[in-house]
């Protein structure tokens, strides 16, 4: 049985590159004999033409020479780039938020290089898009990648970005060296991960995991416009019958594992130096809803005693998010008000009403609802004490933590170790679209520094051999899981 | 002299029915001998046909009858309604700001009034429209009125209105009765008292007063779209040059007097049953801006301490604010943060800055301005405390407060008492173009009643008898100053 399978390992990794650094490990694996691994090392080398040693990864991010197994970092970033002209703020800043003109352009622009690489696409009805290499044993679960390109106002354009240009990018390095894919591999472009139209974060992922309550509450939902879902999706040509949304759902063996590359979005890596990031947890994220009324009125002719000041509650309410998250006994407890509104919004009107929007995490759930309850109490003494009304406390979502899969984590260490790449075992504090793809399939994370950990905002940034070392490891990771 | 004096009196108030409710007093005043006064008094009945005391004034504010001394109530009310529709938001809220469209339509509308009620009109380089009804001695020195039409976003659709159709409805009243004005009287529709679209209160009226700061300041000016004042004021018609403004500044002695109708914006009249406030003096406004600048974020990435909020900045200083004014020892303090914009203004984003506007008035001027030192030195520590930058703390506007002078106060007094309107001295804590128009003329002012002293909201109401009265009051008060 061993013959025939390496017989047919050899055949699907004919001229590939990939397979002497695979050699080191999954080859090995795979045929179960040192000997058998020497005997393939040879061949490759005199098919390749070049000494197997090449291939030990050079480390220093080249973006080109002579072995077929290269990053081309130039025409990553100039994709970068390209698609960081879809925005409706002006450079360096990205706005391109769901289902909006840019957000059309930028999906073109995505399904174009899916083309040029020779994917066969799909897209569901609201929109997550699928590149997909075929394998070798295509009734196989497939090993898929993937992130976002939608962004939050005023940010950056390497969120997400780098996980749907970098992982084409691994997909073209395996093809250039030749490589076979046992498992098929699957690009996806996640319809939309940022909350900021709907409010409702990992939109695409959060109903590829089998969401019955999006499906449910996207009935009802509308932008601050009062554009609903449908007529959002339908403006960018995702015309649906809400029923449909149930065919977004995929099944738990869809996939054999689900792998995604993204910038860290925070300090550590840059800070310590090293070149990737290993995600073993994704923090549980709650995002609330409040909002107060109070009877505003002229800000000259109502005195003081006389006011209950929807805006006043709202500013202690945001100082008491940061009392609770402090108080909660460990530094991974974070907290946010990222938005606060008042109404009408006139410097000589008292704020009729308030609207705060929180961003509560922790890696720890229990200790993450905690402070959720705490600030639900805090809003509740705060309206009775400035007479305003509690007119909305509502948990928009308050996910679990996730788990990375030990056989991705171990692929991904494998791959950092192949390419000689010093990696940290770590926590994502953001949530990705991996904290949904967690629950149908086996996930890991792969981080890349970025620079001061900034991001979501224009100054966020990651260097060509950053991006680079995180495309070698997500081919190569892929690779491995292909090919079990 | 005397008995020309009288003539000319008579001729001015031939089948006025209001000489008869002056001639209780100023007539007196002007002929000097009570017997003249009681002459003129069976002349009228014989003119008019009916007896004196059915001027004594019906307190119903009945708005018909026999007598020409009435108001139009209903008509009062329809212009109101009418007006109200020219709003960019829905019934019942109104929203018109300055030099859109709608405020175009709204001025056009008053215009029309002015023609039918054959007044001469005047509208000067930044669109402050002046209707005179010109005096037999037009030489001498006006007796104006007037109010705005302008409205903050989502409020009521009597503010400032009050002050100009009632105005108007007052002139139609004294034509309607016969009345022959001596001074000039003139009502004036100020360009705009709400500081909604460039943060500058009472625009036309602190033109009118001379401002130089703000004839220079507005060469600067643009709005949160970026439109400069003078763009936003040819769109509406009114192409000027820069210095042309310097055209609109009035010498003090245009006016011979200045009193504007207006509803209190407070709760004071109504809770007290009273129908007409005499104001004595007008508080003294103050308007700061105030940004933070931190380092912004992603809400889950960036740990606590590694944080510099600027939105946690602002509600500190929103809180700041309303401790420092409670702590002023007067109840006459009021301070309120009417705006707080957080960017980039996303639930998923550490705001990484903030804008903050805040409104601070008192009656005694240093008092106002102690508050505003010490909201200064909160920002500074709140910064530092923070991490993160004021950016500015920039003070808009820091306005003395105004005194009503006592001839119109007298005048007010009197007409109240002639109408039998119980009356009752008080503070104007909105502030108002009366506030302006006290730097180049003698001011006062008349308030009505409002339904729980709403404003600034579209629940603002004022009854068509409180109305009447107001329009009533400010007819006699003009007439007899007009014939000072």
């Amino acid at each position: 049985m061993a013959t025939s399978a390496a017989a047919r390992f050899l055949a699907a990794l004919a001229g590939a590159a990939v397979l002497l650094v695979l050699l080191g490990g999954a080859a090995g694996a795979v045929v179960g004999h040192d000997d058998d691994a020497a005997a393939a090392r040879r061949t490759m080398e005199e098919f390749a033409g070049f000494p197997a040693s090449d291939y030990r990864g050079d480390g220093g991010g080249g973006s080109g020479g002579s072995s077929p197994f290269y990053v081309d970092s130039d025409g990553l970033q100039r994709q970068i780039d390209e698609l960081a002209s879809f925005s409706d703020s002006p450079v360096p800043s990205v706005t391109r938020v769901l289902y909006s003109d840019k957000d059309v352009q930028a999906r073109r622009y995505i399904k174009g290089i899916m083309n040029q690489l020779g994917l066969s696409i799909r897209e569901d009805a609201v929109g997550n898009i699928f590149g997909r290499w075929e394998g070798s044993e295509a009734g196989l679960g497939a090993v898929a990648t993937g992130s976002h390109v939608d962004a939050i106002p005023f940010s950056g354009k390497y969120d997400g970005v780098v996980g749907v240009l970098g992982a084409l990018e691994a997909i073209r390095m395996l093809k250039r060296s030749g490589f076979q894919p046992k498992r098929s591999l699957e690009v996806i472009m996640f319809t939309s991960e940022e909350p900021t139209r709907f409010g409702i974060s990992c939109l695409g992922s959060r109903l590829m995991a089998g969401s019955e309550e999006l499906a449910r509450s996207l009935k009802e939902t509308v932008d601050n416009q009062n554009v609903s879902f449908f007529d959002a999706a339908d403006s960018a040509g995702y015309k649906m019958h809400p029923e449909e949304l149930h065919n977004v759902f995929l099944k738990k063996d869809d996939y054999f594992a689900f792998v995604e590359l993204h910038i860290e979005q925070g300090p550590i890596l840059e800070k310590e130096g090293i070149k990737i990031g290993v995600v073993t947890a994704i923090a549980a994220p709650a995002s609330i809803k409040v909002e107060f009324e109070g009877n505003g009125g002229h800000a000259g002719a109502v005195l003081m005693p006389a006011r209950n000041d929807a805006g006043l509650a709202a500013a202690e309410l945001a100082l008491a998010v940061e009392k609770h998250v402090l108080e909660s006994g460990s530094i991974d407890t974070v907290g946010t008000v990222g938005i606060l509104q008042l109404h009408p919004g006139a410097i000589n009107s008292i704020p009729s009403k308030s609207h705060v929007e929180i961003d509560v995490r922790d890696i720890d759930e229990k200790r993450r609802n905690n402070v959720i309850e705490k600030v639900h109490q805090s809003a509740i003494e705060i309206s009775k004490n400035r007479g305003v009304l509690l007119s909305e406390f509502k948990i928009i979502n308050q996910d679990p933590p996730a788990l990375s899969d030990k056989s991705v984590i171990s692929a991904m260490e494998f791959a950092a170790k192949q390419l000689n790449l010093e990696y940290k075992l770590m926590i994502s504090r953001a949530y990705h679209d991996s904290l949904f793809m967690a629950r149908i399939s086996p996930m890991g994370m792969i981080f890349i520094p970025c620079y001061k950990g900034y991001s979501h905002k224009p100054e966020e940034y990651a260097s060509p051999e950053d991006m680079a070392n995180g495309v070698k490891v997500l081919a190569l990771a892929m690779a491995r899981l292909s090919l079990q």
